[in-house]
């Protein structure tokens, strides 16, 4: 019996009027308005019995007017504050955005579905107007037509079973093997091909900054699907060149990590641009990427294949940055930590080491060398406010380079919480676009921080917002610096291979009063891993620089584990894995950490490099 | 300029009529007496000029009619013990077997090729007529119109610059990843798939006796040639298979590894016969494996495929047995050990620890694990000597079970020494047919063998044959064990999976003077290893039978190196290599050793299981 005959078993097929796939998900259009009033609980029951999610919506042809349903839900809501009311009919769904979805519980929820007849989705908006997520979820609510189309494909690939094509399950190494950058790996089920992220090489511009496509086993029209772990851009920087080159499936992720993504991959296309050099892709192909998202909730499981369930969990890392928990035909479980931190920091809560079943780990090892140990986080808090003071009372200027996303959030917050404490003067802190973008997108998602800014978000309060807090923009750049007046700069790229910080940097070298303060990962290769290893005279816009400013490094604030974290995530992981595979580190510590989680644990351990195979078992 | 071009640079084209390969070999055909019989150093010369080996031949229809070939050779060779001449005439190639082939000096050839016009090719005969070898060898003369045309296919593969499939070279576990037997490793290059080794299962005789064949990486049918380390069924049980589905590629081996192979491949089809098993492929298979083998000495290099050139080096397990050196483009160099034992025996020299470049070895680990610790070879023979006499006093038998070659000449000659010694006495010792066989084989290859068995053998002496020696067969088995006399019995198979052994144990083991003596590797699964684990109660014959007899192992006979042995020959390895990959050994044992060898060595090492894929670079 397939799903449609099972239904038909269920629901009188005269009251149906169609059925469709969104992903894995069955929705049941009906003609009767009391099933739909009646679906919450009808939907249960069906799925309890069929197995696969279940949602009823009414025919659409039963649908007010749009007009008629936003003054409806606008009267419903009227003391609440309401962004904007999106109607998509095809799917007899209306969308409110909100800034208290707090304030819309499931008895408002029902009466709007009774009075509208539409299925209700409640969208936070972001405290202060995001341009990035208008921007997409207006382009997202203009394409849902194509999407309900391609979803409703990719539900009947998942229900269909594919001939299989091997006999075990494998994993190649595409990126991030025995390196940092261009994470990428292919999993190869008996009939699923499934890419775990697909980054670009952090630390040089050359041939290897792209993950290893040439392996013949990997045909990109070919693949399944896509999980992206996290939205830095050596994890998903390579994701819209698949679109360019004519692939169409689907991309999981979670929703704050589409947004950032999109911001991350716009922003590498403009400094791309800027540089003159070719990106690999167009803007038209980050749109597709877009189209093509599916996003999920921590915890939530869900189909991808005929043989496999994703379930994404918080990896603590950046905002919306998941562990990838696949379960393959139910026998074989791989847990992919992404990039991830075992403490917990200001702006994430610890990951979850719980799984039902567990037998193959991926893990990175970006701090896993046997000397590599981060200072405790109110330790690095202190020497850095310490340090910030010591600049700022000298007339210094603070450089604090940063991902788009992750450490900029975290350090604004540190700064700030320094103000309120008066450990540091109210300094002004110069935020450049698209750190400040990606704040906002925080205030959008509270319920992926932690409990703390969580709380702030929910009550309406900003944790990102102050009078001192400036957004900085190009022109400006060169009088921060020559100012007298101290100030605190916090400006992309992280690793200072392109982006406003080279120009803060450029006008601040030459000042011993100045600090560059380092707070994430510098690469082999980058400008920042140079200076950082003590290189004193570098090239910026084809100027020969001498570097007097103070060099700090403070690496509490970093969103990877050290080694001991490491270790411990290992040991409070239930189940124990059978084999672990390092990735996502430098060679030595790679092979180091492979070694000693062998020792300390007695599991088998590999650190796997570019090219290399290996079987699930 | 190609081979044709150069070669006729050289020569003047119309002295010429033909030019042929065999293999990497170039063959030129000359119209002129006089450039053949200055064809040595000729030949050297134009060698030297296009790097490539050169053979100068007359043209066939210049020589004389066999019958006067034949006359004028045994003439120049009057005093010696000739066994057979053959002329291959399209090859204008006179093979000698003779029982003196150290007689036979560089003049006397000299002589022969000029006075006959033919290359010259002395084979040694066995000391006593070996009827494999007689068929081996009159097989392949009957065919070698064949086998010139194949090798000159070969020749002109080896040549050709084939489109690159790959941008990297990897090897691909198809068999004794993390288990021992079905020894078998798929080298992809850019140009090449070799495949080193294709055995059975040692274990059980279940499905997964046989290489991981249906990995979408092999195409059988596109395999460029196949290399064999040495002839025990694990690693060379499957290889007629692959001539059963069609392939026609060359199998490189050393000349006793072939005859050996072709021995034990013929008992496996027997034992399978009567076991009412189907045998995987008939004897034709087995003569098209024969056809199609290219034989090589220790130390020679030779062209495989463009990109390739193989060394085989003595591995000390048994005879012929090789370490297979590969070097890929003259940029990568693997060490693949086969099975190997670092401290000499008997019967073989200590393998070769010097080689050119070398940057992954693929080392078997057979008793690699921590608690692996062989007896010295002394301690172990007193022990054994000890135990066979106490046997004999009491009047019992003692059964040895060994594989068809390696052990049973070992043990052989250590009974026979302990005689010579006055530590046994004259007892009788009942080999079984193919132990019998295979000692014969040897005595065709003494180059092969420690020095001091060459000695012997070059002076034809038969450390082999004795008065108290006896081959037995089937009919006698009852009888040997139930007589009043002491005996020995050496008989295969060895790990008792089947063979005449059984029918002694099932006549021996209920008595409980006997002592079944074991000297080599028991594989998970198999009966000896059961019964050396303890058993006491098996089914022989579908009788159930109760095992008095006294078991022992005897491990310092064994053909493997030991965990220190294996530490040993790394430690002695030039140059050491970067990466070692773990094979061929019970799952902790290679994995216990592939972290041993890191911490030791401080070189990458992994213990692959078989369907993973791992990188050379």
């Amino acid at each position: 019996m397939n799903v449609q005959e099972e239904i038909f078993s269920i629901l009188d097929q005269k009251e149906i009027s169609k059925i469709k796939y969104e992903g894995a998900k069955i929705i049941i259009y009906v003609k009767n308005i009391e099933l739909f009033k009646n679906g919450l609980e009808l939907g249960k029951e069906i799925a309890m019995r069929i197995k696969k999610r279940i949602e009823i919506r009414v025919d659409p042809k039963l649908l007010d007017e749009d007009e008629k349903i936003k003054s409806k839900i606008h009267n419903i809501l009227q003391n609440i504050k309401i962004k904007d009311v999106y109607i998509e009919r095809h799917r007899s769904t209306v969308y409110i955005e909100t800034y208290e979805p707090q304030s819309i519980n499931i008895d408002l929820i029902n009466i709007i579905r009774k009075e509208t007849l539409c299925n209700v989705i409640i969208q936070r908006a972001p405290l202060r107007s995001s341009k990035i997520i208008n921007v997409i979820r207006s382009y997202l609510h203009k394409n849902s037509l194509y999407k309900s189309e391609f979803l409703n494909n990719i539900g009947l690939k998942i229900l269909e079973k594919k001939p299989e094509k091997l006999n075990y399950y494998r994993l190649i190494v595409l990126g991030a093997g025995r390196e940092v950058g261009r994470s990428s790996f292919l999993l190869q089920t008996k009939e699923s091909n499934i890419l775990l992220d697909s980054g670009l090489g952090a630390g040089n511009y050359s041939e290897d900054k792209y993950p290893f496509i040439n392996i013949p086993e990997l045909d990109i029209q070919k693949l399944d699907a896509v999980i992206i772990s996290h939205a830095h851009l050596d994890h998903v920087g390579f994701i819209p060149y698949l679109f360019r080159i004519g692939w169409r499936g689907p991309v999981y992720l979670t929703e704050p990590t589409r947004d950032i993504a999109a911001l991350v991959l716009l922003d590498y296309l403009k400094v791309s641009n800027r540089q003159n050099k070719n990106a690999l892709y167009t803007i038209r192909d980050i749109k597709e990427f877009l189209k093509h998202t599916i996003t999920i909730n921590y915890g939530e499981v869900t189909d991808i294949a005929s043989d496999l369930k994703l379930t994404l969990h918080n990896a603590n890392h950046i905002l919306g940055a998941s562990m990838v928990h696949l379960n393959i035909e139910g026998k074989h479980n791989l847990l992919y930590t992404g990039d991830y931190r075992f403490n917990p920091t200001k702006l994430l809560e610890r990951p979850n080491t719980r799984f039902q079943r567990l037998e193959t780990l991926l893990i990175e090892s970006t701090y896993g060398g046997i000397n590599d140990k981060h200072a405790s986080r109110e330790e690095t808090e202190s020497i850095f406010i310490h340090d910030i003071k010591e600049t700022i009372e000298k007339g210094g200027k603070v450089l604090i380079p940063v991902l788009a996303v992750g450490r900029g959030q975290d350090v604004l917050l540190t700064l700030l919480d320094a103000i309120d404490n008066k450990l540091l003067p109210e300094i002004k802190i110069y935020i450049e676009g698209i750190v400040w973008e990606t704040s906002m997108i925080h205030t959008a998602y509270p319920e992926f921080l932690s409990k703390e800014i969580r709380g702030k978000i929910e009550t309406n309060m900003n944790p990102f917002e102050r009078e001192n807090v400036i957004r900085a923009i190009k022109k400006d750049r060169q009088e921060i610096i020559s100012s007298k007046e101290p100030a605190i700069i916090i400006a992309t790229s992280g690793m200072m291979q392109g982006g406003p910080i080279l120009d803060y940097f450029y006008y601040a070298a030459g000042d011993e009063r100045n600090l560059l303060a380092f707070v994430s990962y510098q690469a082999e290769g980058t400008l920042g891993r140079r200076i950082l290893s003590g290189e004193r005279q570098v090239m910026i816009n084809n100027n020969k620089i001498d570097i007097k400013m103070k060099v700090n490094r403070y690496e509490g604030f970093s969103g990877h584990a050290d080694r001991g974290e490491t270790l411990a995530f290992i040991k409070y992981l239930k189940p124990r894995p059978k084999q672990a595979l390092i990735i996502h580190g430098e060679e030595e510590k790679t092979r180091e950490l492979s070694y000693s989680i062998y020792r300390k644990f007695n599991i088998q351990t590999y650190n796997p490099k570019i090219g290399d195979i290996i079987g699930l078992e």
